[in-house]
């Protein structure tokens, strides 16, 4: 149990409400919401964020999968912010929201190398 | 990045799928099913699961939350293991699916103490 886990004010939230909530830039501006979470079933860590934005009534909505690392909760805004103007957001790895996504290794590294995080993949 | 958490072989699922994954005991006995995955919205780290059984059509449905150290994820069996059998579960924590369950910080403290798991709160 690493200090990053340990906690006494309540930051635990089941999955399925993560859904929702928003993502801002650090201008404060909101980026999208969250759609879902990657979680790797062994370990049970979050390994992408998938944000939604656009669209209405979930048409033409666009997916950006954002690696976890970029994301730095803030209580004050109850959401999560990610250091990404919205220039870079257009250039950024996305699928559309109402097709079957199949996720591949290659598609993760993809993400993994825009955002220049470190791979989850192998 | 740890070991546990970078692979090859394709263990990311998305957490609203996670729903429905079985739980077996070491006796290969299937105890119940992962109805909800509580993470901790800073690290991303999935801290329990609740774990439903019982029930029909989702009326007088129990949920069992389990520290997430004690499941073991099993490739053949596409399933969780833990290691406790079905008299050990009659008396451990849980609450009513059906109402709204407010989680506090002393609920947690009962749940990891009664599966000595090292607690997740302060």
């Amino acid at each position: 149990m690493t200090e990053a886990t340990s906690n006494t004010s309540g930051n635990l939230i089941a999955a399925d409400k993560v859904d929702g909530t928003n993502v801002y830039n650090v201008a404060g501006e909101k980026l999208g919401t969250v759609e879902d979470i990657m979680i790797d079933k062994v370990s049970g860590r979050a390994i992408y964020a998938i944000m939604s934005f656009g669209g209405f009534l979930g048409m033409g909505t666009k997916h950006h999968p954002l690696p976890w690392s970029t994301l730095k909760y803030d209580v004050l805004k109850e959401g999560y912010i990610v250091n990404l103007d919205k220039k870079q957001l257009q250039d950024a790895p996305t699928y559309d929201g109402n097709l079957e996504f199949k996720w591949t290794p290659d598609y993760g590294r993809t993400v993994d190398s825009f955002y220049k995080t470190t791979s989850y993949w192998n």
